[in-house]
């Protein structure tokens, strides 16, 4: 375990070379940051939910036919993924104003958007992932129009699937934000899913109370924020088997 | 004159209803603001500058095709123009890195793009006039697909006719924005454009020199704002006629 080669540190994982070429290790910090890392924090067992929650999704992504990168979890805070050439776009689904665009457009928080909305941000956290359009997109060559169709065509499977399995446990589905990676296949390369799924990019408000289960709770400095985690691990069924 | 009733009074310019339904009067003020109105000031002639390269410019438009609001320059700070319903859209059509993008995106100022790059900004002041994505436009119905459409394709045969107009006086047209409006003829509302081009809302560098021609000298408190416009209307053959 130690003699692994660390790819990458990020805000919230690590990278590790995987046991085959073409696989890499993501292991689940418990770090948080928000607003772009100026404010830095922990939220205790963060990672470990975050690993178990993700492959909670993303192995049913897969069961619908969205090709991701995850393989397998190995332990409590790392799973095995494909690695892929991350296509440098965050990419947002909104269901509900709130946050940034609540603030960019003057939307008030909890809005239901006359239609879902998927934007996309430049990542960059020097320049703090600025909102781009696919005017951008193209001209810089982030990902050509073939790669953004695939990209929206599963942004929206995903949120229909999300929305639905979010609402089976009384959780509105606010946003979220994806990833997508290029897995080359000698000349060809195809677009899957990459990164995570978890209450940490996320806005889940208990569909009762209106209660944030994600980690707005951190960001506004509402508290709480380890309970929430779990609470969504546990309507989804995840706490169980604490050992992994 | 004085018995006219003023329709809006904008940071630029007064609308006044004009003589015939359907009609408005722009009257070009010497008013300069920037960064959303944070920063005022006066620039001594600029309305009637703007008010003659604006007239110049809507003209040779309409002869290549470019369905435009200009009807008439009625004196040295007035024109008639057919009243739209604007779209509430900044279109930004850029050539070179500056301003806005190169702070957002990390640009050098003076790059060259890839290729022509269009934005669009959501059109209010309160708001900052924040960038949006076409899905932005789709999702609050600012415009329809069809409009878009329009809209883009105009502003590139836009910006191949204004980048050979400058470059025949030497000037390098970096960036520059426009406004469409919606012209109804009983259901059916036709696309065209309106409000102004003048150095107010162009970035025009001198093709030898460098030297900025335009709004960012103002902006960026270089000094000369007045010559550097009236640089602009005499090369541009304007300043012979001064009378109107
Ligand atoms: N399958 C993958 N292959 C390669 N890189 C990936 C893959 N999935 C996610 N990544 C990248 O790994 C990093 C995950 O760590 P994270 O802490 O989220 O980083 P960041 O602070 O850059 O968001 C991200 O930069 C993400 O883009
Ligand atoms: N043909 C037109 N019909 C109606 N409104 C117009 C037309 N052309 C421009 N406008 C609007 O008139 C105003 C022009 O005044 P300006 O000082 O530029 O205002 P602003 O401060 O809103 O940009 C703008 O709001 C512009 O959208
Ligand atoms: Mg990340
Ligand atoms: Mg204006």
């Amino acid at each position: 375990m130690s003699r692994r080669r660390q790819i990458y540190e990020g805000k919230a994982k690590i990278l590790y070379e995987g046991p085959e070429p073409g696989t890499i290790i993501q292991y689940f910090k418990d770090d948080a940051t928000a607003f772009n890392a100026q404010k830095k924090g922990t939220i205790n067992g963060k990672g470990v939910i975050n690993n178990r929650v993700s492959e909670y999704i993303f192995t049913r992504l897969g069961h619908i036919g969205i090709p991701t990168h995850f393989i397998r979890r190995l332990n409590m805070r790392e799973q095995l993924v494909r690695q892929v050439e991350i296509v440098p776009l965050e990419v947002i689904v909104r269901n509900v104003a709130a946050g940034s665009i609540s603030k960019r457009l003057g939307l008030p928080e909890g809005e239901q958007l006359p239609h879902t909305l998927i934007e996309y941000c430049y990542k960059d956290d020097s320049l703090g992932d600025p909102l781009v359009a696919e005017e951008h997109i193209a001209c810089f060559g982030w990902a050509n129009n073939e790669e953004m169709q695939d990209i929206a065509a599963m942004a929206i499977r995903i949120n229909d699937f999300l929305c639905g399995m979010f609402a089976a446990i009384d959780i509105r589905l606010v946003d979220f934000k994806l990833e997508f990676g290029r897995l080359w296949d000698g000349d060809y390369a195809r677009i899957i899913l990459a990164d995570e799924i978890s209450p940490d990019g996320c806005r889940l408000w208990d569909m009762n109370t209106g209660e944030k289960l994600d980690k707005d709770r951190f960001r506004r400095d509402l508290g709480g924020e380890e309970e929430a985690y779990q609470e969504v691990a546990r309507r989804l069924g995840l706490l169980q088997n604490e050992d992994g």
